[in-house]
């Protein structure tokens, strides 16, 4: 990290505007703030997600719909000032974001003049979201599982090793532990359950056509995410369903027990945010949650909110801007390849792992 | 069924031949024998595996290798001989089979002078050769797990869903759950194997990285099931990869169990025959599936032997020459569509489920 913006003294023009981007699967969000402000002065929606080549995430399709949003969004709230900071938070940035690191830094200095900007994976911008800059953990859970935690000197990761070697507990491993449960009721295995077989014949036709209708498709994760909402649902009156939410409940826990800064003293509270589309499957996941954290992870206390990647991408922005960002630097998961406006853009990109 | 094959009365020329061949993503098997010897008289393999399009499995393909390979046998034993039966196992006859079925009846006649045929699905041919014309069940594994057992009223089938649905205690299951639990040891996560963790890197090198050599590969479950006998080696000093044979083991014998003929009296024998690379894994999955069979399903006597594909096709073969097939007909696992020299070759397919 560079002078200007390791100490609190550098702070932002309060006039400037800080800039939190969310890139990921369902899309490319922009969120337009102040320093001075935790609500950002207006957000918007680019067309559709950014591109993944053989490259990693393509630069210039992020580019080409982010910079006339944000011009739109300037032009918007008085034109002209600058963008004193940026945080662009993108699902794959630590493995596909070769392109982003390379190419976003000189591109957004020399279009928005932009003077910091921070690179950050999505499951950091979820943290920021709905932790902040505190101490804490994060579980992010799709139709995969991935924990992140933190104790503000270096991250932890926990799972996200996608369907087939982990994202235990997540949509995927929740529907299809639920398809394997019907399948077996089919049969006539033990541990089948007549309640999802019903489930699966309803939603997807007659079971022995199941692995015909799955195996070609490219989205398997999430064709078999996508019984996961069954299985909550038949928890209230099906033990095979009920089994598997509390088996998922306690892979949750595992990975958020994994991550969670251990703590100083045994009475210090370690926040745990639950944030992500799984989370929305509500009581029949949330209440085994609950019991599996407070029995593996004791000290943790949940945080209430969702925790917006958007808000925490903006959030990263705010603390780069006043030269108070707390969270960990990392190659993968934040790096921060322009940290002020001293630096020399063609030589200057800082790194620091941890 | 008609006539003709129907009856013990009419028994094939003993100077007749009866041809077994096994189909399968190894290759093409073919073996030449006589109606009246369980031995064949000569096997061949063809150049290699029939292809598969998007109408199933490639009739003109498997001809085209079969044909001379018959010819070349028969040419060598005394050429000119008639083939009294044919059987042809094929691993996806049930679903992939339907081009086999409408060709092959009126390609061997022809060619060949066949004019009693069987198809199969490989199950029934591994059922045949490893346990013959007797109730029973057998389980074939290899990546992935089926269970297959008769009354010789009807078939009953157990898993075989593939490694997203089921195919439980098979190959591609050990492997991934054996990767899990590395994976897990790379978090800190609870259920974690540092011995599977030193495994995984030895054979895919950095855990992280594992993710990005897995998910771009065609044949994930092959590469999955590549570390199955990573897992068995640690089985004797690991905990965890102990209990995953023996989670293993538990599903085989769940799988067996749901086949299994129904005892007549208590303390009628059951045969169950364990065919495939799968159980070449030996003591570290046999003495745990012992154990486990004997609990779930204690009328079952293992059946030694491996139970050859290609033998069990000679064996179906024989007993259609001779009108002593007694295994249950069934559309997609044994369908007999030529049944003897009174049959009119244009109109007399016969096909009868169960």
């Amino acid at each position: 990290m560079t002078a200007a913006a390791g100490g609190p003294g550098q702070r932002g023009d309060a006039g400037e505007y800080v800039l939190g981007v969310d890139s990921g699967g369902s899309g490319l969000r922009v969120a337009l703030g102040t320093a001075g402000s935790d609500v950002p002065l207006a957000t918007a929606a680019c067309a559709g997600p950014v591109r993944t080549g053989p490259a990693g995430i393509d630069a210039a399709h992020l580019l080409e719909q982010l910079l006339p949003t944000v011009r739109e969004l300037l032009a918007r709230h008085g034109g002209g000032s600058r963008i004193a900071a940026a945080a662009i938070g993108a699902a794959g940035m630590a493995t596909l974001g070769d392109q982003l690191r390379a190419e976003l830094p000189v591109a957004l200095a020399d279009a928005l003049g932009v003077r910091r900007l921070a690179l950050a994976a999505d499951a950091v911008t979820a943290y920021a979201g709905a932790v902040g800059q505190r101490p804490g953990a994060v579980v992010a859970g799709g139709t995969g599982l991935i924990a992140l935690g933190t104790d503000l000197t270096q991250w932890r990761r926990a799972d996200g090793w996608g369907h087939l070697l982990g994202d235990s507990g997540g949509g995927a491993w929740i529907g299809r532990a639920g398809l394997d449960a019907a399948m077996r009721a089919h049969d006539g295995r033990r541990g089948g359950s007549p309640a999802l077989l019903a489930r699966l014949e309803a939603v997807f036709g007659p079971a022995p056509e199941l692995p015909g209708l799955l195996y070609p498709r490219t989205d398997r994760p999430a064709v078999l995410a996508s019984f996961a909402p069954e299985v909550a649902a038949c928890a209230a009156h099906d033990p095979v369903a009920e089994g598997i939410l509390r088996d998922a409940a306690g892979h949750i826990a595992e990975a958020a027990a994994a991550v969670c800064p251990k703590a100083g003293a045994d009475d210090e509270e370690c926040e745990v945010a639950l944030t992500g589309g799984l989370f929305r499957m509500g009581d029949p996941l949330l209440v085994p949650l609950r019991e599996e954290l407070a029995r593996q992870l004791p000290q943790a206390r949940a945080v209430p909110g969702s925790g917006d990647p958007l808000i925490g991408s903006l959030r990263i922005a705010q603390a780069l801007a006043t030269g108070g960002l707390l969270l960990p630097h990392h190659p993968g998961l934040l790096s921060i390849p322009l940290s002020g406006p001293d630096q020399r853009r063609d030589g200057g990109v800082t790194e620091q792992g941890s």
